[in-house]
């Protein structure tokens, strides 16, 4: 039996990492390595400390406590850990240890086997552009393009993919784009109308540039060739092309007037414990960590259980370009880069309206010392329009309600793309989760004149390459329990019969409970619905199991050839949905090491192959959404959010609409300068 | 040579008719029928007096004219018709007639042929309501249900529908359904909790109850049987589910604290001439008539031509229970009721925040006379949230927009439903079409303990029948002008080659457009976009043809058998998306006559069919989209808004993201009693 070292934190169990629990696991990991080697201090370099979330066994009878009223005190004692991702500085070995906080023990370890890789960290990426950017060869590439003497070059460095023919990824790499800012040089300037078609390839493990691979630039009749264009010209026709209001020529409108949003009384959410929120008969903890970023836990309405933890997994970002190096270009934002790393500071940009609460959250540098990084999720409320509205038509009495949302908010900028993620709780019981999609699309040069299969032109010599997005969002319920069952159920028409079908109007509801683990794929045409139920709790209205139906849009899968490293990689987003049994640990869709993967290993296609018993067991959905993006001109040079919206929708959990207790709505006046206005409170 | 009798009117010629045009209309119609019988005045029962929009090829100069600045008595002239739909008063027989205004001539006549029928009109409901409800069959058909003595019986008015068995259809009838009010007779009480199961079939004509129907209230058991129940007992199990605030027995939530929109310096939009429109470049004209209620005309932006004309054109709401009489529910809530007849005054419900601006309009009564419907339509700007954004990695900074929208919203109510529709035009070019469906579901009476496959229980006793949802979207384009063709794209996996897809990565758009007149469905597995486009002008920057995308999600369609009168009625229903050539006139996707109609006739099917060319031409797009309703128990007593959105987004219609040229945010104060609240300005 090992004894607990430190005494069991006060910290709840989901609030992430503090500092000094990142500085204590940093130094139990250095410690646990000097029982290995003499110098470990040097030899190990942090890449994430973040909190391993405790097992469901332990966590869930503490939130119990935790609704029940009880104080922290008096709830069962949950353990404290730390999942660290590290590498060696001196072989060429990813590694991943959870540190136990309490008993100051390395729990569990696991290396990296050949090809499998963690993500790239900023330190690397900041050492990369200096090296890729000073590096000779690079240089001379360039020089070939005879850009002005003054202009400034920058580089984006993207995870290297994957190419199963070549050889090169046992090791880590790094493969560089390369831009130049407009001459004017200003700092905003838009690079990405500037693409140098060389693109560096560099290995963080080495510090140097291996290899510097020409890009083509040709059109439609030149297939997968490169060098179509004398370097000299090959420029000439790029414009700059900004989306910075600065650097805006034509001036910026005027006739927009303001819109305040205007809170006298404060919002209307409770926030305590720091990370546990309140509003409108909902409950639940907000959590953070560096690879899904926001992550929502104990989700609870008026008391009963209906979520255990909501998470984006994963997502993958694959290119329809078949040319060398593109052809290898698919992102794994979380898994390669983080939600967490990449996620932005609120209050930088002024990214909501009215009474906004930012959190707070601790990452590490590469020596395991904690960084803030503040304000990376924000909470607020909105107007979402018309709730429900009824018009009495033998009294003209209007019966109206305002729908009042809560906003979990958090925005990631990866590289040159944005995606902002916003969890929203509404007084109908409903849950959404929205994702806007913004930022400048990734680039490449096309020579003056030419057209292309694999994107479009968006800007003079400017091919924005169609891509996909698809997301995989992680949901696992608690509906009144953790026995819970999957359920299809699709909309069908009744055969004509005298008996029961006579005029052909008819049709019937099938429902198809899954009884193993498995993927389903969504089908408009039968109006399939997916619910989570507890088949042990009927609702007392309509005899129904109680439950949440989960609705998204149907997006298009992969496109990519089955036999793909694309496909491979990412059997996530092969279909809609899955169901997977429960186990601790098992979050990441795209498998754990996305980075360079041949495979989605342990991934959410694995744990569905297990073949578990899923029917009234605890369960895990998984929704696969996203979009084909074949890019407008529109798009350019920074693109108009493109929203997605995943549901989570009570389906007779409730024993009638839950919004209806509320008062008519009333107006209020407010002064602005000298002048009163009448406003209509919602 | 006809000579004009008035001057050329000064009202613009979209304007809907105004109260002096409305009489005159229906003086012009009394004296035409006067030439055929001595006493017209009493044997023209009007139903609907609206205006009759000018042909495309006389308006389209005169908006061009207005377009280009032109005072409108330097504009072209355009002739002024009413359409009059009427009924004779002393014979089963109705009519409509085009009035020209000008001339004071029927310059078109149409008789409704056998089984063609107006839809109701608000007198008649209003005739029907008191004849049913002291009919002495009735009175005794609902005293056998032993309800309380005081207690109030109320009947809603439904279309009759169509049943091809029988033989009643060549009159225009009435089939009512029958409720009582909760027992403390609140007027604001749910009637829809208190269904009684005999339905009263009325004739208008005869202004009598011609037949009562019973109303099957069993469960999957009982087949299509009626009387599973003594009447005596049938109602024990009902209990009141009530909408209303001031019913609400648990009390009213206090803990949402007012969020207010305050726009001190009003709206950025500008109203002139009644009802031209113009908004951040955009441009437009708002209509309105007693059939698609709000229209929207002659968009442009920047002063190019986008949309010529953007209406909802029809509606059908099927229902899915087989028993009699409900197989023949099938509502088609445009050419039946009227989206102009059923619209709301906006000023009893607060349907809007912020800076509004309401539109009255007219319609008339049974005599002739015309009748104010005051905020009918009303116009806001609202913060859509993040427009877009994009964080410099290298410096930080964070460039971000609020999107700001505009609004044009109108509500209905027919009989128990309400549906939301908002025209919303964008800074970034899109115009989205939302469709809020909220309001009371139709209720029927379920046997105590019993489960129906034909709905869901939703309150004791109540059933809640499986409906869908079917619109159809009008969009007459002139992208550049009005010579436009609709392209299909699908986006296609491109195979496995050595010259063009080695790593099978790769995808093409394939890009096919209509030739001819016809239909085609959504496809998300390929991606499926339709554009309109303008294949004579192509984009500067991506050589593609200037263009809009239509986009919708993909509903499951009519689910009734194909050889049903359900798909007969509403063959506009069976498909996503037709392409016709324009026809003066062609408004109504469903057909003229839909009120018991036995096919569609005139509708799009048979425009569609008419194989004409469609490349290149004067084109009409039909927009079908909508939602398979399988009731929830939350959805009831009243439903929370069901959220669905038709958008029309450029296509490289434009040179860049239009949406560039904002200003930064900024902050503005704003006092509230004494406190002063600094607030974002969006």
């Amino acid at each position: 039996m090992v004894a607990l070292v430190s005494k069991p934190t006060r910290v709840h169990p989901l609030r992430g990492l503090t500092p000094e629990e990142i500085k204590h696991a940093a130094a139990i990991l250095i410690k646990v390595q000097q029982a290995k080697a003499a110098d470990a201090s040097k030899t190990v370099r942090f890449q994430h400390i973040t909190l391993s979330e405790p097992p469901k066994a332990l966590l869930m009878p503490y939130l119990d406590a935790e609704s029940a009223g009880l104080e922290a005190s008096d709830r069962p004692w949950v353990p404290r850990c730390a999942r660290i991702t590290w590498s060696h500085a001196h072989k060429q070995q990813d590694c991943e240890s959870v540190i136990s906080l309490d008993t100051e023990l390395e729990v569990a370890h696991m290396d990296a086997k050949v090809a499998q890789h963690n993500g790239l960290d900023r330190d690397e990426v900041i050492a990369a552009t200096i090296a890729i950017l000073t590096d000779p060869n690079v240089l001379a590439e360039i020089k070939k393009f005879r850009l002005p003497e003054n202009v400034t070059i920058q580089c984006d460095t993207w995870p290297y993919g994957t190419d199963l023919d070549s050889k090169e990824d046992d090791h880590r790499l790094i493969q560089a784009v390369i831009y130049a800012r407009a001459p004017h040089n200003h700092p905003e300037s838009n690079q990405y109308s500037f693409p140098i078609p060389v693109s560096p390839v560099y290995d963080p493990f080495l510090n140097q540039v291996i290899r510097i691979d020409p890009c083509a630039t040709g059109g439609k009749d030149d297939g997968l060739k490169c060098n179509t264009v004398a370097p000299e010209i090959a420029l000439a026709h790029l414009v700059e092309n900004e989306y910075h209001s600065s650097l805006q020529k034509g001036g910026l409108r005027t006739d927009i007037k303001p819109l305040l949003i205007v809170q006298p009384e404060g919002p209307s959410f409770k926030v305590e414990d720091e990370t546990r929120i309140s509003w409108q008969k909902w409950t639940f903890r907000v959590g953070f960590n560096w690879r899904e970023g926001m992550t929502i836990h104990d989700v609870r309405y008026d008391g009963r259980k209906v979520f255990y933890r909501l998470s984006l997994s994963e997502m993958t970002v694959p290119y329809g370009d078949p040319r060398s190096p593109q052809h290898r270009r698919q992102a794994f934002d979380l898994g390669d880069a983080g939600a967490g790393v990449t996620a932005n500071n609120l209050s930088l940009g002024c990214d909501c309206l009215g009474a906004i609460q930012y959190f707070d959250n601790y990452l590490n540098n590469s020596v395991g010392e904690p960084v803030k990084v503040p304000n990376v999720i924000c909470l607020h409320e909105q107007d979402n329009g018309i709730g429900w509205k009824h018009t009495n038509p033998r009294t003209d009495v209007a019966a109206i309600t305002r729908a009042r949302i809560l906003v979990v908010q958090s925005i990631i900028t990866v590289g040159n793309y944005e995606y902002i993620f916003a969890w929203q709780f509404m007084q109908n019981g409903a849950i959404e989760f929205e994702t806007r999609a913004t930022g400048i699309l990734a680039t490449s040069l096309i020579d003056a004149g030419k057209s292309s299969f694999w994107g479009n032109v968006v800007s003079p010599g400017i091919l924005a390459a169609n891509h996909q997005h698809l997301f995989c969002l992680r949901i696992d319920p608690m509906i009144d329990g953790v026995e819970n069952t999957l359920i299809q159920e699709d909309t069908v028409s009744v055969p004509y019969s005298k008996q029961e079908n006579p005029h052909g109007n008819a049709w019937k509801v099938h429902k198809t409970p899954f009884e193993k683990s498995s993927f389903a794929d969504a089908e408009p045409q039968r109006n399939r619905v997916f619910k989570v139920v507890n088949e042990k709790k009927l609702n007392a209205i309509s005899g129904n199991p109680v439950g949440f139906k989960i609705a998204a849009q149907p997006a298009q899968l992969l496109i990519a050839d089955q036999r793909s490293t694309v496909r491979r990689r990412a059997r996530f987003a092969e279909h809609h949905l899955w169901v997977t049994r429960y186990r601790d640990g098992e979050l990441w869709a795209g498998g754990h090491w996305t980075n360079q993967s041949h495979d989605e290993t342990e991934g959410v296609s694995d744990a569905a192959s297990r073949c578990d018993n899923v029917r009234g067991e605890d369960i895990v959905v998984w929704q696969t959404y996203g979009l084909t993006h074949n890019p407008r001109v529109e798009d350019y040079p920074v693109m108009p959010v493109e929203i997605m919206t995943v549901t989570l929708k009570p389906a007779d959990f409730f024993e009638k609409n839950p919004a209806l207790d509320f008062s008519v709505l009333k107006r209020l006046s407010v002064h602005v300068g000298n002048t009163k206005y009448h406003s209509l409170q919602s």
